[in-house]
């Protein structure tokens, strides 16, 4: 019934560069489901991949994402763009990429130009980095120029979603002073752009200059980057025009003196070296290995119990 | 200078149960710098632990975890106890634990009942789990009867503390209905108890409704345990009986037939099976490996960039 075989993974690969929107959704689908087949397909495609950009789009609930990623989404197009949106939605009872579709609102002639898509997540930070990439990487393959990947939130799982892009911008509300102070270690740090939209509230200005000056202390104590800091209206039609002109700024940037290739050749670095980590931890706990760990505990004297030395000691013996 | 010398694990540890202010807060600031003592010292201790009963205290920013923390303190300092509570926070430039003191407003009276302490916390969220659970065992071992952990999120920093700790209380206010909709995977579901606060406010019984509703679903679909779900009006005063009562009720289920004991042993075994698998790792990836790795990839063609491929043949040849 299916035209892709998931058994003949260049195929399918062929199919996603091709341009076949069902080949595209079925491999994302692979990955994922976590599916056994689908580390042949990304090998086979991994080599087509390289053309798009990759932006980074993270925030606190209710700071205009979507409608920001809209207004981001229709200055691509303009310019000729080939564009696709992910929401990155770990997998809840609570959740669902249902309401996406409703979120962004694209023109239907513009249809065949964008791609949209939700993804549900699993297991690990490592293992949410490291399928996000999988699935931009599939995008990539497909021929698109920009892929937005948002996610809703301030906390670790959004710095490891940041790993998988080129670009990062993180967006506030004028309100978001409280979650600064509760931001999770890294996110600014790892933001290229920080966009404060709502911009015509009040306090929107206070917000600016506290973050201005938070990166004042910041770039002189380091080699960091300090990030642009924009201000933005998204919701009718009002001003995006300072986050436009930052992004096309970043992409200068990028595309100058080899930053670009820089960044993915230690993103393919990263990701061979955790793929290593990954399957040699998953050697050594054989089941045999889980087995006799939880006999030896079960019969283990409450005085024995020292994590360090039980540990060194499994190592040591294999068991 | 110092009394307690890192160099005599047994020494330090000795001190730590025999109720030294002093070795307590050194021993932690060795485990938040993860001192390379560390693992000797919290060897002497784990034996020493298992009195305490761990409560970890999550929700967003401005739901009044804090406030909350303080009426539970005294609660518990009513009834005889020593009570520890600890803050949780991530490394950052724009947080710090300063503001705790502040926060928590404790008799003088009570003051060598109760310690306090916030701790910054580094890596992964692995290391965030193992670090959580180290600096609370060190407290357990000191003697304390109760410990409060307190992390601001609701993201998977949250779950991963969740892990180091007995029963999980997740605080909400009556706004928080967006918040349920883009929580974590996994945090609602190792809740025990769900806390509605700031209850006084209209929209209380709706946030309730619908967290029963969607309890209500997931109960019969599977074995999950559901949480109690209360509510309370934290500040000036007002009813925190539900939550008191629902603690009550889970230090009852605890004690009885021995589930306490089991969460301690599975904590236990998954503590060693963590450390077990981060030593395997470290052992694998030695510099001459890391850098025969950066070579091998600066030097490999486009088409052969297949990261299954690549991953599986450097743990194979062992590079």
């Amino acid at each position: 019934m299916n035209k892709f075989s998931v058994s003949d993974p260049s195929a399918l690969s062929d199919a996603v560069h091709g341009g076949d929107r069902r080949a595209l959704a079925r491999t994302i689908t692979l990955v994922e489901n976590r599916a056994s087949e689908y580390e042949a397909v990304m090998d086979a495609l991994y080599p087509l991949t390289g053309n798009a950009w990759r932006i980074g789009l993270t925030g606190p609930p209710g700071a205009g994402k979507s409608t920001l990623a809209g207004r981001l989404i229709r200055w691509l197009l303009e310019q000729g763009q080939r564009v696709a949106y992910v929401a990155v939605d770990p997998t809840s009872p609570f959740s669902g990429g249902a309401i996406l579709g409703d979120r962004i609102r694209i023109d239907s002639k513009a249809q065949d130009q964008v791609y949209i898509r939700s993804i549900a997540t699993r297991g690990t930070l490592g293992g949410l980095s490291e399928q996000t990439e999988a699935v931009v990487d599939v995008i990539d393959a497909a021929g698109f120029d920009t892929i937005l990947v948002e996610s809703v939130g301030v906390g670790q799982a959004e710095i490891a979603i940041a790993q998988a892009v080129d670009s990062v911008v993180v967006v506030l509300v004028p309100e978001s002073g409280d979650e600064i102070q509760t931001m999770k270690a890294g996110l600014l740090e790892v933001a290229n752009i920080i966009c404060v939209n709502k911009a015509d509230r009040a306090s929107a200005d206070t917000l600016v200059a506290t973050l201005q000056q938070a990166f004042s202390q910041v770039g002189a104590d380091s080699d960091q980057t300090v990030p642009a800091i924009v201000q933005t209206v998204a919701l009718d039609d009002g001003s995006v025009d300072e986050l436009t002109a930052a992004l096309s700024h970043q992409r200068d940037v990028l595309t100058d003196a080899g930053a670009w290739t820089q960044l993915r050749e230690a993103r393919f670095e990263r990701r061979v070296r955790t793929l290593v980590t990954a399957a040699w931890a998953a050697r050594f706990w054989t089941d045999e290995r889980r087995d006799a760990l939880e006999r030896a505990l079960s019969t283990m004297d409450v005085v024995d119990r020292m994590p360090y030395a039980v540990a060194h000691g499994i190592l040591e013996t294999g068991l």
